[in-house]
């Protein structure tokens, strides 16, 4: 039986999820409903890719009985409340990066997850890419010896979107892209929490970040570096380093198509997309196949992705911004 | 008339620095004396290079009437007493990277050269290099509009190297290859001073760091990313990220022979070396041909290497140091 998905919101990241898991022409996912603000917007979605139901609330994509898990891609400040109406509602959810705006959000959605049973993960869909499996499986290889050091670096001249250059909306470039660049250290040194997170940036006028470097230290010898812009575009690779060569994400590295590992090239290409994606990637499809195996199998938790790395990941972003002075009207109070 | 040199230290460093001077097959530079603390490894290396003169003495060579300026290539821990001896003999000197220990041997270097009206440069012979005039000819014509991010990376399997391990010695990736990636940041943002140095880094036995990663923030939306090691070889590569494009200086980029314009490669080859070299580098010439010019010119001070960049790049590695923990005998004692 398909695994049955309501999307929240059909903005442009649902969208391209739709879009990327219909792209692998699987009778696997079925969309059966989609919910927006407006009407108008969940009807012309549901038009675009043929789904059943169309909600002009959330409230009513949360009540509807033949909905299993949703795909949550609304905004960051939004991420909580909607973790929470759909959970409360019995539905399983996969919530687009970042979880939430901060560490403490995240624990109570953890929490609220767990009472329930029901299954949550953030949607870090970098992790379930075939290039990221085939990367992993050399690194466990000992392809390239003992991992020291990790770069990684990711930009796009985006400051002027909305999403992005808004504090009320959870904008910045830490949960914007800092989110991915975080990921791949995360998940390279095995989930290990930083001894050391120095970091540096520049913050617009409504005190978000539009940029920032962090210098990360790690027990027995290990390093990282992160930059990442809302200004530029970076090289936007990822660069895992050992002490008998390397192994580079391709740009994007967080959509990661070719693999170098000590300079020889690997190929992993998407599915072709049945509509013009929005952020042009099908990479988002890989994801809804480890939801649907957590949820055939019963785990409320993929071992791949973590509840306990999405908090690691979240408290580095959480000492980024603290150092950079980046603070949302949600997080606690700051530590004196 | 040619320039008369005379070289500081037998060992490898200055090996490689007259190997590439000759090999540019000129009659400008002439090397008319090579002292060492043995007499026998001045003769071996006065006769590899065909040098007349060949002194056991430091000081000997200091009074050597016919020698114009003395290239210095000893450990970094003798390099302020080195230069001391031959700019009061009156010899200009050539400095190999890093020019002293830290900022207060540089100023008292400085000082000494100033008050006695003799050239003195660090041999940061990277700026030297045709590849990097070329490069920083196309920042100059906006090539990649305002470059707002450089991101920095070196890193040689050299931890158990002597001079690298030694505190006594000088010893550190900071001083060692740090320098390179500091010398390109300052160079790029034009001297600026950053506002903010964040740095993490391991230490060794010896109490020198083995590696480090650094964040450093400037004004008006610049920052830059810093990555050192000596237990890895790294990717090795400078990049110049703008708001039109990106310069990336190949691997190694302290000896760049291929500099990338937004991608399209421009290649750079160094002479072909007259015996084998030990660091596989003939690129050491280009900046003997700056002091040679400066001095023709009765310039003190190269604008290219000036020694306002070599004090902020010290002051850089200072407060590198000063977080991760490295403190040298010399060093001022630290501001409570």
């Amino acid at each position: 039986m398909a695994t049955k998905w309501g999307i929240y919101s059909a903005g442009k990241i649902c969208h391209d999820f739709v879009d990327s898991v219909m792209s692998m022409k699987t009778t696997d996912h079925q969309f059966v409903a989609v919910g927006a603000r407006k009407l108008t917007d969940a009807q012309a979605f549901a038009k675009l890719f043929d789904i059943p139901k169309a909600y002009g609330s959330y409230e009513e994509l949360a009540k509807d009985p033949e909905v299993q898990v949703v795909y949550i891609g609304t905004v960051n400040s939004q991420h909580l409340p909607a973790a929470k109406l759909m959970l409360e509602n019995g539905k399983h959810i996969l919530m687009e990066k970042p979880l939430t705006i901060n560490t403490k959000q995240n624990e109570e959605l953890f929490a609220l997850a767990k009472s329930k049973k029901l299954f949550a993960m953030e949607a870090l869909w970098s992790r379930f890419l075939p290039s990221y499996e085939f990367a992993f499986q050399e690194l466990a290889k000992g392809t390239i010896g003992d991992v020291l050091h990790v770069t990684a670096n990711l930009g796009f001249p985006n400051a002027d979107v909305i999403r992005v250059a808004t504090k009320e909306l959870g904008g910045g470039t830490v949960l914007d892209v800092g989110v991915y660049a975080i990921n791949i250290v995360e998940q390279v040194f095995g989930g290990e929490v930083p001894e050391k997170v120095e970091a540096v940036g520049h913050l617009n006028k409504n005190g978000v970040d539009f940029d920032f470097a962090a210098a990360l230290q790690y027990k027995n010898q290990k390093t990282a570096s992160i930059s990442c812009h809302s200004m530029l575009t970076l090289e936007n690779e990822a660069t895992i380093v050992g002490t008998k060569g390397i192994i580079k994400l391709g740009a994007n590295f967080h959509a990661c198509q070719k693999v170098y590992v000590n300079d020889k090239v690997h190929e992993f290409a998407f599915p072709e997309p049945i509509v013009p994606t929005v952020y042009g990637s099908t990479g988002l499809c890989y994801e809804a196949n480890e939801v649907r195996k957590c949820l055939k199998a019963g785990q409320l938790e993929s071992s791949v992705m973590s509840r306990e790395a999405s908090l690691t990941i979240s408290r580095i972003e959480d000492a980024i911004r603290k150092q950079i002075g980046v603070v949302y009207d949600v997080d606690p109070p700051l530590q004196l």
